[in-house]
């Protein structure tokens, strides 16, 4: 027994994302049943649908950064109820019982964690299909609860480029008195500058762009260091406690390395693959300096986020489009060209015919 | 006025070190002038001597694993008398004001460190040279005191070998229960062995040799892995904590990254300079991994690794030679020849002729 909904999936790498109809399970003791309300436009979404990592299984429907209200609950379910402002980020389960779930870490799971989307089910063996979908069914350990302030549209992309940009800001201790930077001003930039800022961090920005100045302020970085100008970098030398770089593709990261105090890291946010041109040691080894990555959040990191969001008032900027726009969106994200995030209104899905 | 003692130095990148008449300066009034017993050959000396970082002034007196014994004191100095056994280290100096040397991290001195040889001497401008020579005079902060306990020869490697593994196992929190894994068995990785096995990890080395087994469990190794061995790289993925890579020339970290256990670091300690083949991000970012590099330490912390190889009775391997020797001694070191740190009788340079 499945329930079939509307959704866009792609169904190749080259193919424009277009309506779908989409089999969700039936609900489980423990499930959650969400329809969706608004769902984020991640660049792993295009990453994914243009098979860029190569693991890509079709028909795939993205998003990862799901908000909407819970229509039923699971006979065992406790912590949710219709009606409930619920969301849904990048893992819908994990194994729930090696060393990393069992430290909150189910991103880090030993025996594979779960995504929203491209995955693999660990109870039926079928793919996972994300949140460009009118509904989605998912485990009740792995569904977050929403602030009831703020703003729904700007909470869909905490779930991904919120939790992305706080674990690691957590995970290194940055609070009052740390020096932060962010590289990059997209999605993912654009909420570290936020969030940096609301943890009491003085934030600089990096960034290749001089028009983003003003932009950068509002968002909450007190100084902003054009990457291409070598003085702006001298005088920034040693300076940082933290760097986290969201820049999505291949970049030298050399320049930065400079402009870390002693004992610094740049952690790695948005982009995966081989350091080119060569990462160079020696500025690692004459400050005890670190190159790191991070990959999201755990699910109670992640509840813990969205309740300081609330607490301080925190969403994503973001640019409201229907689902019918979706393919001209990515587009638009390949240009940079969105401040700073694309959300779809799942509203528009309902003018589509019934499936 | 100044003093002329014995020395070996190189006059370029290719000849030979030979005889030299060193002109050490006349004692300060917080300066100790050491009778040097033995010096340790660190890969750096031969580094330094070549030119291979580009910055070597000549003539070149090498050698910074130095002890010897106490003949002079100045007049402000009260932490040693003359007889006292001492050592000193990588350090002879540092700015003593900046926010790295207040948190004694001398090594990683703002101002700029001051090597104990191919560096300049903060107040007379003069260039400082190594301990391949009969007496060095150093300034109190910046010597150390020798347990009584241990073989003077075999303390000296401490110095530099010692304490540039026993700074990250400390700084990465080695203790009990950790997994460490150690790469390269030469004058770095024995000692990294013997200190993470005194501090209670469980100790593995990863090698390219495998008739170095024997060896490296007398060390201290539980289990020693042929980084060649597919199979037994496999045997270990996710595993250590912390990967103290000693290895001083280019070399591939790809293979070592997933053995290291989710927020697991590997640093270098010996390499300075462009990762090559590129580091792959993907495993960085996948488990919040890191990589890092440590240089040396500073005066405080050597202090304390000398006092923890004093309980638990921890010296280098060494072969002993001659002055004489150092040339071929150099060849043997570039071929990995030696178990596992040369060290040179001081007594063989008062054979030369007086200069
Ligand atoms: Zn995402
Ligand atoms: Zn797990
Ligand atoms: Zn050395
Ligand atoms: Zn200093």
């Amino acid at each position: 027994m499945t329930t079939a909904v509307r959704a866009y999936a792609a169904h190749s790498p080259t193919s424009p994302l277009g309506l779908f109809k989409l089999d969700r399970r039936s609900p489980r003791a423990d499930d959650v049943v969400i329809e969706i309300l608004y769902c984020g436009v991640c660049h792993s979404d295009l990453h994914s649908v243009r098979n860029d990592w190569g693991n890509a299984t079709y028909p795939l429907v993205p998003g990862h950064e799901i908000v909407g209200r819970v229509v039923e609950v699971g006979a065992e379910v406790t912590r949710f109820k219709t009606g409930d402002r619920v969301g849904v980020g990048c893992l819908v389960d994990s194994c729930r019982q090696c060393s990393a779930c069992g430290k909150g870490w189910e991103q880090y799971c030993e025996s594979g964690r779960v995504d929203t989307y491209n995955s693999v089910d660990r109870l039926d063996g079928r793919p996972t299909q994300g949140g460009y979908s009118e509904k989605i069914i998912v485990s009740d350990a792995f569904v977050l609860k929403l602030p009831d302030k703020l703003d729904l549209a700007g909470t869909a992309p905490l779930l991904c480029a919120g939790i992305t940009t706080y674990s690691p800001l957590r995970h290194w201790k940055v609070g009052p008195g740390s020096k932060v930077a962010v590289v990059g001003l997209g999605g993912l930039g654009h909420m570290a500058l936020k969030l940096a800022r609301a943890m009491g961090a003085e934030v600089t920005l990096f960034t290749r762009s001089p028009g983003k100045e003003a932009d950068a302020r509002r968002l909450g970085a007190h100084r902003v260091v054009l990457s291409t100008d070598e003085t702006q970098l001298d005088g920034v030398a040693g300076r940082f406690d933290l760097i986290i770089d969201t820049v999505p593709y291949v970049h030298d990261l050399n320049p930065y390395l400079p402009t870390l105090a002693t004992g610094g890291t740049l952690v790695l946010v948005g982009y995966l693959g081989p350091l080119d041109p060569a990462l160079n040691s020696a500025p690692l080894v004459l400050g005890r300096k670190a190159v790191a990555g991070s990959l999201i959040g755990g699910i109670a990191e992640t509840q813990e986020m969205l309740d300081f969001c609330g607490l301080h008032g925190i969403t994503s900027d973001t640019e409201t489009i229907a689902i019918q726009d979706i393919n001209e969106a990515y587009e638009r994200l390949l240009r940079s060209d969105v401040k700073y995030r694309f959300v779809i209104d799942m509203a528009s899905l309902k003018q589509e015919a019934t499936v």
